[in-house]
């Protein structure tokens, strides 16, 4: 094997950090001399300390705030195709243990030992989103190892995510194998059939994270009246409506979105107890409230309103106006589910926020359960960035 | 209505976290004179701020640090048997939503309203818990009530809660109403059946705080060989066996609760795929890990090893140790599940022990699932000691 580039730490960084699991090196822990400069982003390294122990091999890019990220706590690990089969087989081991059909996150970026990769399945296609420079460089060998592993006949890549600006990459779609689906996918989840539009002029996806909550939610639902806000494709609701529900009104702004949870619906069998309302979130529920409207179980799962640190203070403004407005919606003695997936509203905040908005409307909680991402969605414990979905279930 | 006693809170007291949600007040936020100081434990009266606002209707204990819990946030409730009925109801509607059957927690304490008073049912049987004053001195209408809302047959005292010396009342255990049952009660969960003694000489009980933790890890049980250590009645290798697992191992310290888990394991029909070793739960890991002992999903579920703060450092490192031990003992791939009881460590704190122990075993580590307590266990939000219970699900 040829030598390999070396990331060398400088002596204040936190060697012992890394050492105990965390996957990321910033620029400021590195010495960045001419020749590491030099890298083409998505190079392989070997990740020293100030001492030149080896620590493991890293994809480097120095594009990125996040220079170095850790591929293999082996500093000579070979980052192939059978190194990626290998990653891979593991993510496909764990989702069939949890799950009965190919329907899931496959892999989960660091939480799967893949950084910046996140895989969906959707049966026979996979849709990748290559999220750091090592992946985008890879992206062949990565996709030949994805049908090697998995059979599937189809991979898409999407290049939506947000952390593609951060590490240089371009915003371009592309169907790498087969081809793209031409309809929504049926997806079976909780009883319910979603449709996914993949590749769609109006893409809209399905988020797996919620499947668990969703379920949970189900529990509560039985012969309910069901509001779901923010509802995209219908997840809390259809999964209510399997569950039981008498009827379910899901809100959303876009009408793409809920064409689909409506197509849902009638999959699933459920087009007669299923409405929707499209508009602003927080006007429906104002005027929902104006007409004297209650249900036994409301759900808001809105966008990130606190996607990073210097929108937090607004987004936990934003998640208490949520709690207060859907609060008196809730019937005595209905549930009330509130989620946020931002990174930076931590759960204590968010409880707070949620706690404040229900106070305000003069509302007293129970809190039933706290619910996290299913988990085809695992977390690499050592960083606490990749916990970022909350789900708390009150009984109002 | 005859004029109540007045309990009054000291202008420095923090008015605005009971008006807010706060349940308990302590002795030194409160004008204690002599009136006050006379009063009866258990004894009902109103809750006033400085300004002689009312907060609410409390329970009085002058013996207790936690001197007034708060019953009813309107001032002049009565609590007499409508009251009881009321709040009793109130929670028999939300575990009838959840459950299929008539076993669960029935009242779990503040998060249902009713300070201090733990009733768990077992079909016909109640247990209650009545550890605070008030419910002692209103333990009479409290049976009453609990057998007009409930239906039930038996109702049971059972008096060894830790809270009740601090209550300064006994350990009495006591029938109550219709018989003791004179054999382990037979409780269907999960697909499996648990047997619970509920008043014999060993009295065991049953735990039902821990259902949807058992039903997450029966997910990842499909094949495996269990090991459940600190099992008690057999929690989660039943639960496991009813997942499929090929095999299960329960290990405690107690002959009783393993001949009960033995027991349950006949019931469920699994009783050849079901082993027990009584023992010292680290003295048999490290054993098993002498035998060369591998299985696909380890469970280690002790007691509380940091039930106050005084005990949180060296519990801490009870939790690493129990981690660094059973992590040798998953097979690569496998699940390791780690649960704590303890109020004093926080998911934070026991999270960190359980990676220290971990990473000490020289394994790496995904977290797929973080649990808490069953949704018959509501928490009242503004009591954070009434989050205790936590299961984090590690693959290795």
């Amino acid at each position: 094997m040829p030598d390999r580039p070396v990331l060398r730490l400088k002596p204040k960084a936190n060697a012992r950090a890394i050492r105990r699991g965390a996957p990321w090196v910033f620029d400021n822990e590195l010495v960045l001399d001419r020749r590491t400069k030099a890298l083409a982003p998505g190079s392989i390294a070997r990740l020293e300390d100030a001492e030149r122990t080896p620590l493991g091999t890293v994809a480097v890019n120095t594009a990125s705030r996040i220079t170095g990220r850790m591929l293999d706590r082996d500093a000579e690990a070979v980052i192939d195709g059978a190194w990626l089969q290998g990653r891979l087989s593991r993510a496909l081991a764990l989702r069939e243990r949890l799950y009965d059909a190919p329907f899931y996150r496959l892999v989960h970026a660091e939480g799967d030992g893949m950084p910046g990769v996140v895989i969906d399945r959707f049966g026979d296609t996979a849709v990748i989103q290559p999220n750091a420079a090592w992946a985008e460089v890879l992206l062949e060998p990565l996709t030949d190892a994805l049908v090697a592993v998995t059979g599937v006949t189809n991979v898409l890549k999407n290049s939506g995510g947000r952390g593609r600006a951060l590490e240089g990459l371009d915003d371009a779609d592309a169907v790498l194998r087969g081809t793209a689906p031409d309809a929504p996918v049926p997806v079976a989840m909780n009883g319910a059939t979603y449709m996914a539009d993949l590749m769609g002029g109006q893409k809209t996806g399905l988020f797996y994270d919620q499947r668990d909550n969703h379920a949970f939610a189900a529990r509560l639902a039985g012969d309910a009246r069901v509001l779901d806000v923010f509802s995209h494709v219908g997840g809390f609701a259809l999964a209510a409506l399997a569950g039981g529900a008498s009827r379910a009104l899901a809100v959303d702004g876009s009408a793409p979105a809920l064409d689909l949870a409506t197509r849902g619906a009638e999959a699933s069998g459920f087009a007669d107890r299923f409405e929707t309302r499209q508009g602003d979130a927080f006007a429906t529920m104002e005027a929902l409230a104006e007409e004297g409207a209650t249900f036994d179980l409301v759900i808001c799962d809105p966008p990130a309103f606190a996607p990073g640190k210097p929108a937090l203070e607004k987004g936990l403004r934003a998640y208490e106006r949520v709690a207060r407005l859907a609060a008196p919606l809730v019937a005595e003695g209905g549930t009330l589910v509130l989620c946020s997936c931002s990174h930076a509203a931590d759960l204590s905040a968010f409880t707070g926020a949620c706690l404040r908005g229900i106070g305000r409307a003069h509302r007293w909680a129970q809190l039933l359960h706290t619910g996290g991402a299913g988990p085809d969605h695992p977390l690499l414990p050592q960083l606490a960035e990749s916990g970022y979905l909350k789900a708390l279930v009150f009984r109002l």
